[in-house]
């Protein structure tokens, strides 16, 4: 049974899908949590949907703000075509956050979302309080979501793999200890049973694709538009992540003016769910803080 | 009036300077503080002395456990000759540790105390518990203390920048705020009015120089021997720093199999000391962690 929509779970295991309406638009979305801060907007990754959020990320967080989770247009349950353009991306999430009379909040921004995130900072300087880049690239970046390079085609390329084994394999490193917390984030993701999104599709995923291609783009100084976003920042990778590598989320450290990086051992793409306990403790603190500055 | 041994202070400003006296050495240190923790044992940087610790990183990780800051040979109050190896100091650093009894303590390894450090769980895999490696280098780094590289040279050749000042200028970043941050460390540090070592002189300064180029080196494997530090490591390096440029710490953080990294913002060599309220919040989660795994 659903839970009414009255009834707000705390939980991405079973917190509600809502959905926002807009004249040309549909936007699905969950929201949950409470408390002093600023909602977190949460933006997700490469064919991810609502049902990628682990709740042993979100659910942490959700004890001290509102978590809200966003499936941008084609994903998901929301309306219209996936933009091929993180430019595309960041117009939808400001029509979401609009509609929903989100004037400024903080954000996580994972892979693919935390460009999104970027761009949006970009285009708009107070949209961000507190920034938070897992897993991501600055535009201009080097080795993104290149699938069909051997390390990660393999993966992709086995038959054997399907769904979120093949999720397994990509976004975790290749030890015993990195492919065990993957399953336990297979089974967390699992625990959700009913109101979930339709996987992404073929046509979801061309469309990102060439988001990415066109991010790998830039005109003049390489990162040097970083420079625009000086609210702070916490940067968090993996230091053995095959998807987005480790150098993208230095040169974000190097280059934004005002970020913490944060590296985990043994880990990929999926370190903030590896290391749930320690990511959501430090991004807590992080978002804990008022200061101007990142440390915290 | 310099207080009695028997007052023990928990703070670097007033604590009094001891002396440990083996049959062929003699080493200054001081220790203070007091908690459930295990001691932590500092390790210097080039040149530096006792009166180089930073009381506001010194004395807040001093409110649970004991704090070890300690002459090596030849520097400061030490008796003997600066050893030209970074593991000739390790062999000091063990036979203070043996000579106060301690078996196995935490590390702050900062600098040439980091390599210090490195070279000492190398040698006895169970002497640190945690360990801490700030603004330094595995052995076979790059770019490591070239202070004739015109970036450091224009400080370190202008007759006008003494002590302190020249201090300032190579340990903090090129910025208004991180050079106010410099001033307001130097500040700290001569709060401490007696008591105090002799400043460094040229021997200590070309011995110790010696010890980098020695660290320079390596065979087989470039990195490949810091597997064997196996037990948790915090990496925590400023994104700017000149004097051990941060590409040696991200590559502690991807050879080291158990170690989380925190690079911080608009900071050189001197991260620690321009974040102190961050740096010893994160440094004492870390400590207080009793995982065996680095992340907290």
């Amino acid at each position: 049974m659903l839970l009414s929509s009255e009834v707000q779970s705390a939980s991405n295991i079973d917190a509600p899908t809502r959905y926002l309406e807009l004249p040309n638009q549909r936007y699905a979305y969950r929201r949950f949590g409470s408390g002093a801060g600023l909602p977190l907007l949460c933006l997700q990754h490469f064919t991810g949907t609502l049902d990628n959020w682990d709740p042993a990320v979100t659910d942490p967080l959700a004890t001290d703000r509102e978590v809200v989770l966003f499936d941008n247009a084609g994903v998901g349950r929301s309306s219209g075509t996936v933009p091929n353009t993180v430019a595309g991306m960041a117009q939808h999430a400001f029509a979401f956050l609009d509609g929903l009379g989100i004037g400024t909040c903080d954000v996580l921004g994972y892979s693919l979302g935390g460009m999104v995130a970027q761009q949006m900072a970009q285009e708009r300087s107070g949209i961000f309080r507190r920034m938070m880049l897992v897993a991501t690239a600055p535009r201009g970046g080097e080795d993104v979501m290149h699938l069909e390079k051997p390390s990660l085609a393999r993966y992709i390329e086995d038959p054997s793999l399907q769904g979120y084994a093949r999720l397994r394999k990509i976004f975790f490193a290749a030890t015993e200890t990195s492919q065990a917390a993957g399953q336990a984030f297979i089974d967390r993701l699992a625990q959700r049973k009913e109101d979930r999104d339709p996987p992404a599709g073929p046509d979801v995923a061309a469309a990102q694709m060439a988001a990415f291609r066109e991010w790998d783009q830039f005109t003049g100084q390489r990162f040097a538009n970083l420079a625009n976003i000086r609210g702070p920042v916490l940067v968090v990778n993996g230091a053995h992540d095959e998807m987005i590598p480790v150098v993208n989320s230095y040169w974000l450290s190097e280059n934004l003016p005002n970020a913490v990086l944060l590296i985990y051992p043994d880990a990929g793409h999926g370190a903030l769910f590896q290391f749930h306990e320690s990511f959501t403790r430090q991004a807590a603190a992080f978002l804990a803080s008022d200061s101007p500055l990142a440390p915290y």
